[in-house]
């Protein structure tokens, strides 16, 4: 059972989740991979190698568990949380630890091994995001979880451990510390200059223009000012939403194409880069917020420096980014 | 020059250096190597590959910039601070950017092309160590410095893009987040409890025992309750002192002889794993702290989960690394 634990020098908690690992030699060999012994468990016929399925868009008729699926959703073999563990939410403090509360799920957004995000039509994407809305809003309905974090690990050096293209989402019972300084940040805001920070923001870029990578279907796509990855870049819906769970079918097929064009752009242009994609949306009960999607590539390695301060270097000016990512 | 860019959705600062990298196919080459076309510029004979040194442990009679030397400072050559822009402090806001100003340094372990720390002899890692105490000692005497960074990348995955053993060190004119947070942390503690939080930390490793890893020698070597890393260790002096500059020559050859077995350790029961290693000590005029080291392998590659939520998900409980590495 995975454990939370809290660490009273920098005020976060870790999880530690030893069954994921092994002995020392283990390691070595977690590299992204086709599955265990070259059988990946996320392809059609081999249901049975992930716990039974949570969700599934399946043609008619077909079993739960069985091929006959388009998109499904399993949870994740390795759990970092567990929905088995006690809800309780524990005071930081010396020495503080908890059963890690939470869903921890894998999104196989298709049934095939070899086609990534990028290859899927903007249908097929739309769908996958209609799946990421409806289990996000399922996660949302249980009173127990605060924050749903949704997420892509795109190749080896982004964390990916499986090659079959796939998307997580974690629930948890807290506010991380990370989406807290946003959260305050949005509520800073909101309270010194009124509004919403990340309105505010679009508005300063889209006079600007230099950071614009993509506009005008619904959707911004900018590398942000102070982006810490070369390339980053985040997609903002033009219109104020604090939840993502609000988008429309339409909204989804618009932002699909959005998306899969920002992800061709990363293709042709930065050599198809490994990345993560991580959504942002409002934690239960929070109103100033703005959804978004941040996607950073991972082109640099995070060393002692950036690990040992928050303060991350990037090589590539957002300006510079924005430019070579608008050439295509 | 590089560039301070403050984040308002983060509260945290970044770093543009952007003449460190270059077009994308450039990235690709970024992998620790012996140097520009096999040239190692950290190699006695090419002491001209680098910007004029700072100081070096020199033979006598022989000329800086020249062969002679035992460990070498020289500044970084693809610097991420610099001591040519304003030294001004910036407040946070919405597009708030200043110079970078700061030092960034190298501090070159050996002549040797392939010795590593854990090869030096511990006079040899003691010498160092005194280089260490030099250098923080001397930018600490700068009154714009706030705080210095002393962090050394050993392989790729940890960040490291020379194989030649060298130590970096980077001092700012502020206190990043991060280590602001541990200061808060401490300060914190004195006043809900009284007496320092690391302190109290090392009674309470030593009366449960199971994280200890090393102790007895003036330091105590511990896997940390709440590591974020696989076999995370902490090398913390047993005396409560502040600053790592007042550490003696005595306790530098105690140092050197306990972060040589923690290596040791390291190579032959976590099969020589990529490192940062990370010196705490405290920003100028801050006196609620315990200076350390903190050793994290990178065993594990960080995903969206991490960099999205602040939350870490390590796979070694402290506990087993503690046991796997007291073995040897």
């Amino acid at each position: 059972m995975p454990e939370l634990r809290y660490d009273p020098f920098r005020g976060k908690w870790t999880i530690i989740a030893a069954d994921r690992g092994a002995r020392p030699s283990s390691f070595a060999r977690r590299q992204e991979h086709d599955g265990d012994n070259g059988v990946c468990p996320l392809c059609p016929g081999n249901e049975a190698m992930t716990p039974p399925e949570i969700y599934a868009v399946r043609g008619d008729g077909s079993l739960p568990d069985t091929p006959g699926w388009s998109i499904r959703v399993v949870p994740n073999k390795y759990p970092a949380l567990s929905l088995s563990a006690a809800p309780e939410v524990v005071e930081p403090g010396l020495y503080a630890a908890a059963g890690a509360f939470g869903s921890h799920e894998v999104i196989v957004e298709t049934t095939s091994h070899e086609l990534q995000m990028a290859d899927l039509s903007p249908e097929q994407i739309s769908e996958v995001l209609r799946v990421y809305r409806r289990r996000v809003n399922d996660l949302f309905g249980d009173q127990r979880i605060d924050t749903v974090l949704l997420f892509k690990n795109y190749g080896a050096a982004a964390g990916a451990s499986l090659i079959h293209a796939h998307t997580q989402l974690a629930a948890l019972p807290f506010t991380p510390v990370d989406i807290r300084s946003e959260t305050e940040a949005f509520a800073r805001y909101g309270e010194v200059a009124g509004g919403c920070l990340m309105c505010r923001v679009l508005e300063e870029e889209a006079s600007r223009g230099r950071r614009i990578v993509d506009a005008g279907r619904g959707f911004v796509v900018f590398a942000p000012f102070a982006s810490r990855f070369p390339y980053e870049t985040w997609i903002v819906p033009e219109e104020h939403a604090p939840c993502f769970t609000t988008i429309t079918d339409d909204g989804c097929l618009q932002l699909a194409h959005v998306l899969r064009s920002l992800l061709y752009r990363l293709r042709e242009e930065v050599q198809d880069p490994p990345y993560n994609l991580v959504l942002h949306t409002a934690p239960a009960g929070v109103e100033g917020f703005h959804w978004h999607l941040e996607l950073g590539p991972r082109l640099t390695t995070l060393g002692g420096f950036e690990l040992g301060t928050g303060v991350m270097i990037n090589t590539v000016a957002p300006e510079t980014a924005a430019a070579i990512l608008r050439n295509s």
